[in-house]
């Protein structure tokens, strides 16, 4: 099936693609395509010189992308034009906005789309042959003061693939496509890539559609999809609406690619983390009238078990975070009697993450209750003492992605970068979660990573230049098409 | 004048009265009142025996109390019909209808009330001579999550004081009277004891009007005093609307007097204390994927200086407490790039709190910027480092109240509590602000202080026993009465 957009491609442009590759194919193979029209061109029948000289238009997907920026955005931070941070929350009118071009865009290209129950959206191109597609995916939602590319790169890139494939006339084996999925930041309904987990069947659908908004407000996860459009009928299930394979290029998210002046990331997976709701309970009393060893103060006990959380994670090679924290009743002349705060720990190993979690548990408990531990309970600040309550929002364990997916991608970009790639590729391992982590357990996975300045995101200023954007959008459609061709070889 | 209350006592009750009083008197003094009809009873006639015979009715002022507690009604925490805490915020729709029972029940009593331009409400008994009122005053709004006594207590005893002459139909030489301070809490619009520091002239009106909210609303303290309609249009001044003294009964707020088993506290003075909104500006970036010494993260920056504040504040035999605190952008997975928090210090000497001032600011800086003060930076959770801002809310110095009022106290106490008053009456230094810091910077001022359960106060299980209530309405009413006696006596 041919796109409308690629049938009425102008003829100087047409004439040009086939001028491309044939000289391409004169050039780098033995082989006559005299029996293969070039339009129907298909990825088992070509060699890798052939798949290398698929290009996707750089131009074409920076300017899709802050197109589709408009809707949403945030804090500007520099000068140009597209200096300007994103605030699209999940399943927000400006969410629904970049949702709407999402599906027309993709259905002008001849994909089928499917809205399943999640809101999850998912953009089919078909192949010769019936079968779960190799898709593209990640999310058009971003944190409240995030950035242009964490997310938004992956799915655009995916769009771009399939515009790229629709170009060349290029069909695939089997299906291939993009989805978006829902609320993979968790940042409005408090659990992250919580619509890729459903899917996964990680946690149950209620559990999904029952999360409130953080902030006080009390729309659902459920009531909001319902609101904008986007409850749709299809089960959201690996079982009812298989996966073929799942690659996704996201920005690192830190240093190391810039540091080390590589240009492509091949993830092998990703570290575990937990995310947790630590509540410190302890009385209000007036500030002025209450004296330290009579006070139950929740906000500085909550200083010191953020402070602690850090110093073990520390000690013990993980990441220890608090983003969120709020307090009762709030007010300058009294003493807090409740805190909640989040915390939020990593660790590339599994065991290593048990580890601090237990010796958390522990600490923090004998410091609400007085304990001096690390100096943080001297006679002064000791007090009364809180009790502690720990409840467990997110459980994401250590994931080790699909050997042929992190091949094809080293493969991809060997054909981009060519001699420099040995430089310039690195294995690595995410940071940060990523809807990959719960594809990779019920299909064939793998990430590309790109740099961003200074390792910066979920922030306004995070920035990937044009250059990287393309790269990695040149690396995820090579990766799909060697794909394709490496599933038609098995059979599978 | 004598008030309708009075007018339409029962037969019996006034016949009590006369009995009593003439019993007293007969007992007593040597004086005849023959020349003097009891219903023209004169504080300058009468002695320190019949001044201390004037009652309160107990009964009558623990009803009053709870009969208003309707208004604004909090979180229940105990068994009985009274164990419900206060969430009365300034100028709320609660606030409005205690607000309204007060105009009405002292106009009932015969009082002229005048509502000034902060919605300070002013209920003046009339005396046999013109000139400024000898005031009791305290406050009817609560914090958040408040109790039943905190300010709510020295309004009914003014009230319960001015029923009390009317009762026993005493005449004082100047007028009496009770008001009702507006915003003492501070706790809606961040400043406490706005609208009297406005009356001293201490801050202009300007800005007590266009103090916004907290919490993210939009009102304004102006707009909300003309939505419930007490902008009044005297000026709120000491100079348009002089204060010949001011009592204020309050619960400690402390354990002091519970601990030492004290009944009355005659209060010398207010303890020094400034409040400051602390700012920690860092960098917002993913928690999964940024190690520690690339962070600049506001809430550990923020976490470190809360509990250096108190480590200090111990040091120099101070207080410090962090009531408020919000960050930005609240998620669990990114690191917060600001914090804004309360600062509020205390001291019972200037130059002590001084000193905590400037050794916080200086050490602020210092441990934001990456230095290891007290442990706080070690190589783990040192970072980028954060910038700091500080901004002063409240300045309120060390206040020293007026002997001639602290003696009234004393007296009046030692009437009620006779040989038990060495042991139960103590002078104190108030570690909360009230009223009466602003008022005794323009007219005589002390307060009485009655113990509170645990000490607890700005909590919605705050308590003050129906004895210890009575017992300070009582001691108001014979300070009221001795001040009155002592006025003419002085001639002013």
């Amino acid at each position: 099936m041919i796109s409308p957009t690629s049938r009425f491609l102008s003829n100087s442009w047409r004439s040009s693609i086939i001028l491309q590759t044939q000289s391409i194919f004169n050039l780098r193979t033995q082989r006559s395509f005299s029996a293969t029209p070039w339009r129907l061109l298909r990825t088992t029948e070509m060699t890798d010189e052939q798949l290398a000289s698929v290009r996707i238009d750089r131009q074409r997907l920076w300017k899709d992308i802050h197109t589709t920026c408009e809707w949403g955005k945030g804090e500007k931070w520099g000068p140009e034009e597209t200096n300007i941070g994103m605030s699209r929350l999940t399943l927000s009118d400006a969410d629904k906005q970049a949702r709407d071009w999402f599906v027309e865009t993709t259905e002008s290209l001849g994909c089928k789309v499917t809205v399943d129950a999640m809101g999850n959206i998912f953009a089919v191109r078909p192949g010769k042959k019936d079968g779960p597609p190799t898709f593209a995916g990640s999310h058009l939602d971003t944190q409240p003061t995030g950035g242009r590319y964490d997310g938004i790169l992956g799915v655009h890139a995916g769009i771009e693939a399939l515009k790229a494939m629709n170009d060349h006339e290029i069909s695939t084996e089997f299906p291939t496509g993009v989805i978006n999925w829902t609320n993979e930041e968790g940042a409005r309904f408090p659990i992250s890539m919580v619509s890729s987990g459903v899917w996964a069947g990680a946690f149950p659908i209620e559990k999904a559609y029952d999360l409130v908004e953080v902030g006080g407000g009390k729309a659902t996860q459920k009531s909001e999809l319902e609101r904008i459009g986007y409850l749709g009928s299809t089960e959201a299930s690996y079982k009812a609406n298989p996966i073929g394979a799942h690659f996704e290029l996201h920005i690192e998210q830190g240093p190391i690619l810039e540091s080390s002046g590589g240009k492509i990331g091949a993830v092998e997976g990703v570290q575990a983390y937990k995310w947790f709701t630590v509540t410190v309970q302890g009385r209000d009393c007036h500030t002025g009238t209450t004296d330290f060893q009579n006070r139950s103060d929740a906000m500085l006990t909550a200083a010191k078990l953020i402070l602690h959380s850090h110093n073990k994670a520390f000690e013990l090679g993980c990441l220890a975070s608090t983003g969120i924290l709020t307090l009762k009743p709030g007010s300058t002349n009294t003493v807090p009697g409740l805190v909640r705060f989040s915390l939020d720990i990593r660790s590339k190993d599994d065991a290593k993450l048990q580890r601090l979690e237990e010796a958390l548990k522990e600490d923090f408990s004998e410091i609400a209750d007085g304990k001096d531990i690390g100096g943080l309970n001297t006679l002064g600040t000791k007090g009364r003492g809180c009790t502690m309550e720990w409840q467990l929002d997110t459980d994401s364990p250590a994931t080790k992605f699909h050997e042929d997916c992190i091949k094809c991608v080293e493969a991809s970009a060997a054909d981009m970068l060519g001699t420099k790639a040995s430089a310039q590729v690195q294995r690595m391992t995410s940071g940060a979660g990523h809807d990959s982590v719960y594809t990779s357990r019920r299909s064939p996975t793998s990430m590309i990573f790109v740099p961003c300045r200074d390792g910066v995101s979920h922030n306004p200023a995070e920035y990937c230049s044009p250059e990287d954007c393309g790269n990695g959008a040149q690396v995820l459609l090579g990766a799909m098409l060697r794909y394709d061709r490496l599933r038609a070889e098995k059979g599978a």
